[in-house]
C-alpha cells in the first residue's frame, strides 16, 4: 500500500460537497484520519450515522488539531467567520482550501484570518446536484468534473501541487485560474443559469395562480429542467449572488442585452435572426458533447 | 385480438414525433396500417429503412388516401400548406389532426382548407427531447405524459373521443383545453424556457471568445442543461416563435420584471429577497414531483 498523501484531513461543513470529499477521499486511500465539524448535532449526528467520517462534531477548532489538510465546505457567506474560528488550532504546514462557487469574495474574508504557516488554496470543484446536506453526498461526485484551484501569488507551489494531486485523487480533472478570472467564468456557466431559472420557475408559479395552476401540470421539457436548478439550496445560493455581485451583474446585462435583441426579432417576425441563433447554440452543445462535459 | 381504433393511419411528416407516434401506434395495436409521407426522399429513405411505417413517400396527398386518421407531424409553419396539400384526398369521415406545439396559429393554418365531412381535432404531446429526424422516434415518448386535445366549438364529440382513446393508446395522460389557453400556458412552461436557454447559451458563447473559451469547459451543472435545451430543432423552435407572438411576448414581459427585481436585490445586497424566492421555487419542484411530471 502506497503512504496516503495526508495523514489526517479536516472538513468543515459537511453537506454535498463535503460529504462528497469525505467519501471519495476514503474512496482513493487518500488519508488515515478523516473527521469533520458542522454547525449543528443534527448534520453531526446524521453525519456520524452515515458514516461519512471517522467522527463528526460541532467544535470547528477542535476537529482542525492535528490536521495536514482543512477544506471548509460551509456556504461562501460563512467562511470567513469559520476561518476565525479554526485560525488558533491550525497547525504550521497546514494547507487550508475550501470549495465555494465564489473565490474572490472568500479569499478576501479568509486571508486575514490565516496564520502565518499555514498555506491557504483556494478551489472550486464544478460539479454538484440540487440535492444538500450529508444525505445527498457520493463518491463519485467528482469523477471526470473539473476542479478550479485559485492559488494566491504566494502559494506555496508545493502546497498547491499536493491540493492539485488530493483532487485528482478524488475523480476529478484539475486546472488553475486566478480567482477573479474564475468568478467571470463561473458567473455565465453557472451562476446566471441558476438567477434564471430561480427567475422563470418563479414566474410560472405567480401565472399559475391566475391560470388555475394548469401551468404546472403541464410542465414540458424545458420547464422541469428548470424547476430541477430552481429547487437548489438557497442558502448556498443567495450567499453566491451577493458574494459575486459584479461578475453577475456585468453578465446579466449582456443577456438582457441579448433576450432584448431576439424579444424584438418575435415581435416583428424575424425569423432569420432566431434560427441563426437557435443554429450556432446546437453547435455549442456538440462542442461540450466533444469535450465530455455534456 | 381486439379491433384497432383505425384501419389506416396517415403521417404527414416523420421526424421525432412522427417516427414515436409511428412506433408507439404499433406497439399498442391501434392500426391496421401506418404510411407516411415527408418532404425529402432522405427522410422517406430513412423511415422505411427503420421500417417505422409500412411505407413512407414523399406524395403527402396520396398517403391520405383511404386513412382513417390523418396526423400531421411537421413545424408549426408547415401546417398549413400540407393542409392544403392533402385536402382534395382526404375521405368524408376521416379524422384530420396534428401534434404542434402552438394550436390557435394552426387551426388557423388548416381549417380553411379542410372540406366539409372532415373531423379536424387539433392536439399536441407534452413531450419531446432536444433530438430531431426520424432516427429520434421511440416508442416510450408519450408514455405518462400530458397530451393536450384542443377541439374547436363544432368538433364532432365522437371524434374528439376517438383521437383520446388513440393518444391514450400511446401511453399518454389526455386532457382538453381550447387552443388559445393551450397557448397561454405552453409560453410560460416551454416556450419561455427554450428562448431564455437559447438566449443564455449565445451570451455564453459570444464571452467565450472574450475569456479564451474556458466557458465551455468548465460548463457546471446548470449551464449544461440549458446547451442541451439549446440543441433543439432551430426550424420547430423558429416557427414556434413565430406563432406563438403575443402569449410568448407577454410572459417574457413578466419575466423581465421578474429577473429585473432580482438584479436589483442582487445590486443592493438584498439576501432576503433572494432567499425568500430561491426557498419558495423549491416547492414547486416538490410539487412537480408529487405529479410524477418531474
Ligand atoms: N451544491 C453544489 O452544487 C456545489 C457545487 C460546488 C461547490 N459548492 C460549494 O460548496 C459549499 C457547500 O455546499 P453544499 O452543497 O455542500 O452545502 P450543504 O449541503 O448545504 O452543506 C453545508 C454545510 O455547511 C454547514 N454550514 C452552513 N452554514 C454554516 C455556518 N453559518 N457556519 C458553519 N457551518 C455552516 C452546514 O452545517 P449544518 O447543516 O450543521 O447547519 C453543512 O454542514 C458552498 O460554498 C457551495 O458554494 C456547492
Ligand atoms: N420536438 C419536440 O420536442 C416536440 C414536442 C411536441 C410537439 N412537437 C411538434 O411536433 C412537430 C414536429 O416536430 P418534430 O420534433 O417531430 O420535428 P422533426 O423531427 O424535425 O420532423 C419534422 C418532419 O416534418 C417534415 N417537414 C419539415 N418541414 C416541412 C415542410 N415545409 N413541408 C413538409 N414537411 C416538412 C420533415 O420532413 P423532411 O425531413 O423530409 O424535410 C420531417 O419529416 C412540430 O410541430 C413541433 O412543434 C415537437
Amino acid at each position: 500500500m502506497t503512504k496516503p498523501l495526508f495523514n489526517k484531513i479536516a472538513l468543515i461543513g459537511i453537506g454535498l460537497i463535503g460529504g462528497s470529499i469525505a467519501l471519495a477521499a476514503r474512496r482513493g486511500g487518500l488519508a488515515n484520519k478523516i473527521v469533520a465539524a458542522t454547525r449543528s448535532e443534527e448534520t453531526a449526528a446524521t453525519a456520524n450515522r452515515l458514516k461519512l467520517v471517522d467522527h463528526c462534531g460541532t467544535d470547528l477548532a477542535a476537529a482542525c488539531q492535528d490536521a495536514d489538510l482543512v477544506i471548509v465546505c460551509t456556504p461562501v457567506g460563512a467562511c470567513g467567520e469559520a476561518a476565525r474560528v479554526i485560525a488558533p488550532s491550525l497547525k504550521p504546514g497546514c494547507i487550508v482550501s475550501d470549495v465555494g462557487s465564489v473565490k474572490q469574495a472568500v479569499v478576501d474574508a479568509m486571508q486575514p484570518h490565516l496564520p502565518a504557516g499555514v498555506h491557504f488554496v483556494p478551489a472550486h470543484p464544478v460539479a454538484g446536484t440540487e440535492n444538500s446536506g450529508p444525505e445527498a453526498g457520493f463518491a463519485e461526485l467528482f469523477d471526470g468534473r473539473w476542479t478550479i484551484l485559485t492559488p494566491l501569488p504566494d502559494s506555496d507551489p508545493a502546497a498547491v501541487d499536493k491540493l492539485d494531486a488530493f483532487w485528482k485523487g478524488l475523480g476529478s480533472l484539475t486546472d488553475r485560474l486566478d480567482p477573479a478570472g474564475h468568478d467571470r467564468i463561473l458567473a455565465i456557466t453557472s451562476h446566471l443559469p441558476h438567477l434564471i431559472a430561480y427567475t422563470i420557475v418563479g414566474t410560472a408559479d405567480d401565472l399559475a395562480g391566475h391560470l388555475n395552476s394548469e401551468v404546472l401540470r403541464f410542465a414540458a421539457g424545458g420547464f422541469r429542467d428548470f424547476t430541477r436548478i430552481a429547487a437548489s439550496d438557497p442558502t448556498m445560493w443567495r450567499d453566491v449572488f451577493l458574494n459575486n455581485r459584479e461578475a453577475v451583474l456585468e453578465v446579466l446585462a449582456r443577456f438582457q442585452e441579448d433576450l432584448f435583441y431576439l424579444q424584438r426579432a418575435i415581435r416583428w417576425g424575424e425569423g432569420d435572426k432566431l434560427f441563426d441563433l437557435f443554429t450556432r447554440t446546437r453547435e455549442i452543445r456538440r462542442a461540450l458533447i466533444h469535450l465530455n462535459q455534456a
